[in-house]
């Protein structure tokens, strides 16, 4: 059994629960907070809550802890420092700051003979996998990632920040005529705004200036000026009903040419499409984790992502049985 | 330098010259054939064809011996009999002996201290690190590969054999309808009949039964009396204008299902369109080539599949500028 424990109780620590439920070869030993013990209530039963002051007490007790935190402030401190006592896993997404968290990561994990895993998830993480993979097989070709149709946590905490606004959401949606330009093999070279639009459901405070609001969303600077922004003003019991899901997915196309002459034309696409964000995100953080402890129990130390862990090591089956059934 | 060297001159050997060149770390030292080699010619400046009653005269000059044979009869004899003196890979793709090839290989591939990949390009190859991949993140769920729109070689050659028939070609089409339930997550359980359809385009010898030939190939056990089979009777020029390519692709998807309840469907979906079979199942070739030489270099020897290679090896970046331009 692969004994994991998780580090937070939000979005993605919930979704790590349901995955460990979901995998037979997972246990989930113990869930650690920043907040009161007391106060926070796991689904798995019989699974203690305890205080991060306490993490250590664990140290000997997990095979690989689940850093389930935000990659603003917490993450670039948590995983460093938590890579002192464990084998670490986490979903850090801020793409510039990647080789800088490596290296604090790497540095730790090392010292101490521990396997750390950073940037896990779907991108950073599947989408990597697949521009990496469609750069080495395409070598001559154009990337492209489009985003969507999801939620944007970023911006729909942006919207939130404008006055008068009470509630409110925004999905991220891929141009279509863009992605059919990708995929008929024109190679465009696309602006942001040809690129992808962004819709807003706002629930307005009473008696707030509707106009303005929208005028202060779509001229916002870096969130929506550089895009076509659609605001739509909706009741909360509409927003209640229709937007309470963290839904996302995207899409990643290579386009390249092969032959003498390059004459031959290939497009490679992978595409999610996921009702919770959270929780497919989860649901690859535990099958690297079963990945990471076995290249533990190899003798293996240090930071890695997922360009430096070998596929069969994700999957609870034996070489033999992937070669026979999926290869 | 990588340096390479081509077992045969085929379609899929010319595939791997085109690769060599567009891969500036890659070096095509050799091609080797059965047949006399002053009656092939490569494209390649300087390179020297060699008869294969000579390829152990370049043991010492070669990285990886890139061989082309057919999985039908070519490769259970070459690829094992090769790796006795070479690093080698292959596309071997009768996936029900790949257990038997796969033990064959390692046997040979370890007792001379080399590595020898199997079974690489695109199906097997990137279709089965999809179908591992999708396991691996999404436990609960379901599988499904669709082919095409395609040229299948072993069909076209199935009605160059019924009488009457001058030439033909085939392609194999994934059904819209199926491709569509599956996307939108309706977890379709598909006959062969509803997944596929086959398209024949048949140039006649003069005079033959046109009623006659569309009867045999629609009625011809195991190809295609298990599909919805179309036959056109066209002319040599325009079969030789319209059907002179080998263009191929298909899809993989995994659809699988998150939460406590089970409550939130994913759908994971890769796809290839392909103007040249071949050249594209050359470039995977090439792109692992360089991925098991390093892993030789690192002391690692015995046969291989996609399945045990960490994506980091298959590109000529280092592991930095992965992680800085690609994650």
């Amino acid at each position: 059994m692969l004994k994991l424990g998780i580090m937070g109780y939000g979005n993605l620590a919930k979704g790590v629960e349901c995955a460990i439920k979901q995998n037979p070869d997972c246990e989930l030993k113990a869930v650690f907070t920043r907040r009161d013990p007391e106060q926070v209530k796991v689904r798995t039963e019989g699974v203690p809550v305890v205080s991060v002051d306490n993490i250590c007490d664990y140290k000997d007790e997990i095979d690989v802890l689940v850093i389930c935190g935000g990659s603003a402030t917490d993450l670039p401190k948590q995983t460093p420092e938590l890579a002192k006592y464990f084998n670490v896993i986490d979903s850090f997404d801020t793409h510039a700051t990647i080789p800088e968290h490596f290296a604090k990561v790497d540095a730790v994990a090392k010292e101490n003979g521990h396997i750390a895993m950073i940037s896990c998830g779907w991108d950073p993480g599947m989408f990597s996998l697949m521009r990496l993979y469609g750069n080495c097989v395409l070598p001559e070709g154009k990337d492209y990632t489009f985003w969507g149709k999801g939620v944007s946590q970023g911006h729909s905490d942006a919207i939130r920040r404008v006055e008068g606004v009470k509630n409110g959401k925004q999905y991220t949606i891929p141009v279509p005529e863009a992605l059919e330009a990708v995929r008929n093999g024109e190679d465009p070279e696309l602006t942001t705004r040809q690129k992808h639009t962004r819709e807003c459901f706002v629930v307005a405070k009473e008696g707030a200036d509707l106009k303005k609001i929208e005028n202060d969303i779509k001229t916002m600077p870096n969130y929506f000026a550089d895009y076509d922004t659609t605001v739509h003003f909706i009741s909360e019991e509409e927003f209640n009903a229709n937007h309470a899901g963290i839904p996302h997915g995207g899409f990643v196309l290579r386009s390249g040419v092969t032959g003498w002459d390059k004459e031959n034309k290939h497009i490679i696409e992978y595409s999610l499409k996921l009702d919770s964000n959270p929780e497919f995100t989860s649901s690859v953080l535990v099958a690297y984790a079963r990945a990471i402890n076995r290249l533990h129990n190899e003798g293996v130390n240090g930071c890695k992502t997922v360009f430096d862990i070998a596929p069969a090591y994700l999957s609870p089956l034996s070489d033999e049985e992937l070669r026979a059934h999926l290869l």
